[in-house]
């Protein structure tokens, strides 16, 4: 039996280069190791925007998510990509779980207060059920009796929050669910084009996994570089230059990049060569994810589908845990208990 | 159509006088003019008491709560009594009412912080739950589409955040669900047969509504009164007195109360025959009570069916307001279109 893994994503849209190189690329070589689950944490969405949603927004989103997934190559036969809300059992171990961590252990998680200050919440309103994320994220990681969760630094403290969440669970009512594990992973963050900050929809300094061709070129030839560098024979700069940052993510030819990097310092070649030869790099890394991309198109119906197949997979492990959590806590064997005397009431009355 | 009215208890076990006073009577009361739900709160029992529960003891519990309301005059052909752990939509509704209300505005809550120091919680490990009570409690309200809830002065701030968080919901979604309103009723407490504070099982001061008359004999001869009158002659004091507060509270024939404490102040009538007058009004009084729990004992499963029934004519109300909240949201619509097209795609595949 393999590990059970449960990573995923905010539905937010269309996926960058920053997303493969931080989490995709993982998962990908994830899914022969581990049995993987991917959420699209839509409930989560929730924590930090309760403004009515677009409805169509919304479901362009998830469908835009899953539709990366694929084209970046994970394989739903071998993984399970599911939508959170379409859980109703992630409430229902929400609420359960909430009983078994102090609000002032989570209270204090600098995670949440960066979240909040990314959401332009006001520390005096920050909403509860902000202050429970990572409860929720406990009630998904438990419902598919996840083993793993991958984690870069930023969050560990949210699998230790799990983690102690599970563990007095298991204390209290016996050993039902897998104390989860941390995958630590560098998870590292890839430069924006603009060269100021991480790449990231919001900063506007993105390469999207479902750009063309033409808008790689045109991104990349916008690029920034070395900005002392006016003339192709001014030595350049190669530490921090997002040019030789993607080049070095990206071009396979090692060599190639050596080379670059020393005529860059000497100034012996000019951004232009170095940057058509990067977008040529990045329209190759990308071409099999378009054309896995086009498939996809093609087949209207199908990316519902792997995703309502998921989900109902999902739901059918969700249901088998809860049983077990209830019926643990007593909960499902007194109703059980109720209905039955109910029915052989009713038998009686009926004699 | 009448209005609904919601409220209940947290089984806790058998029922006695001060619940009367406090509460039932006015419930029984209630069911003529409103469609009430009753509940029975057993996840809000976790939020203080998260260790294992003897399931038998909690199942117990439960069905003393359900026949004393019965005994009393709770009508199940007027009234819905139910199950809150078998309504899986109140935790789904909980966890989005959570992002409607701030940390704040429920941390600050004096009623949160009594319950906790009632529970022996220490103020640092107040646990999530327990401060998320009353986003419970509004759940709880709205799935019925309860217009209105019986409050004391002790929860009108629980009222006051329901409001809150329903006012803001239909603010940002429509007009959903109803903004409940406090029905403020004075919440009489009864003292204690001991005469030191409320009537409560944990003093152990009851008179429970299901004792027997010999039992109630005992307690009221027992009963604390003036310590200062050693004899029948000595002048004693009506005020405060917890046989002359049972009197007016139970015994019908006002005129004889007068005259009792004109005696008593005297010193011309002597503790043993007011008390004896006063045990066979409380016998009087709950011998009503008594004939129906013998009916209700008479026929095994009859409690159960009653809170199976109840339950499912609530789990219908549940499942048709998560349906319109969801929808309001843009949650279950999404779903549903995921639904249809991954149908249409298995039909084409197998065409």
């Amino acid at each position: 039996m393999k590990k059970r893994l449960l990573t995923g994503d905010r539905p937010t849209g269309k996926l960058h280069l920053g997303h493969w190189v931080g989490s995709i690329q993982n998962r990908v070589r994830f899914q022969d190791e581990y049995d993987c689950f991917f959420i699209i944490a839509d409930l989560h969405v929730l924590t930090t925007k309760r403004e009515k949603q677009d409805v169509l927004n919304t479901r362009e989103h998830i469908l835009q998510t899953v539709t990366d997934y694929l084209s970046c190559g994970i394989d739903p036969q071998k993984s399970t990509i599911f939508l959170q809300s379409a859980i109703p059992e992630t409430a229902e171990l929400n609420l359960i779980f909430e009983m078994f961590i102090s609000l002032n252990r989570l209270a204090g998680l600098p995670s949440i207060k960066e979240m909040a200050k990314n959401a332009h919440i006001e520390p005096e309103s920050v909403p509860f059920g902000l202050i429970g994320y990572p409860i929720l994220q406990t009630a998904d990681i438990a419902l598919p009796k996840a083993h793993l969760v991958p984690v870069g630094k930023d969050n560990e403290a949210h699998i230790e929050v799990a983690r102690d969440i599970i563990r007095r669970f298991n204390m209290t009512y016996g050993d039902i669910l897998p104390l989860p594990d941390a995958l630590l992973s560098s998870i590292p963050s890839l430069i924006g084009t603009d060269g100021q900050g991480k790449m990231s929809k919001s900063a506007g300094n993105t390469i999207m996994l479902s750009d063309d061709s033409k808008s790689v070129d045109k991104k990349v030839a916008a690029m920034y570089t070395d900005p002392n560098r006016i003339h192709a024979n001014v030595p350049g700069t190669v530490e921090g230059n997002p040019v030789f940052i993607f080049h070095d993510a990206f071009n396979p030819l090692k060599d190639e990049v050596l080379e670059f990097k020393r005529r860059y310092r000497e100034g012996t070649i000019g951004d232009v060569e170095v940057k058509k030869r990067l977008a040529e790099v990045i329209n190759q890394f990308l071409d099999p994810f378009r054309e896995r991309r086009r498939d996809i198109e093609a087949d209207p119906g199908y990316i519902e589908s792997v995703l309502v197949e998921g989900t109902e997979r999902m739901r059918e492990e969700a249901i088998k845990t809860m049983k077990d959590v209830k019926s643990a806590m007593g909960l499902s064997g007194t109703w059980t208990k109720f209905r039955k005397a109910a029915q052989e009431h009713a038998k009686n009355v009926s004699a």
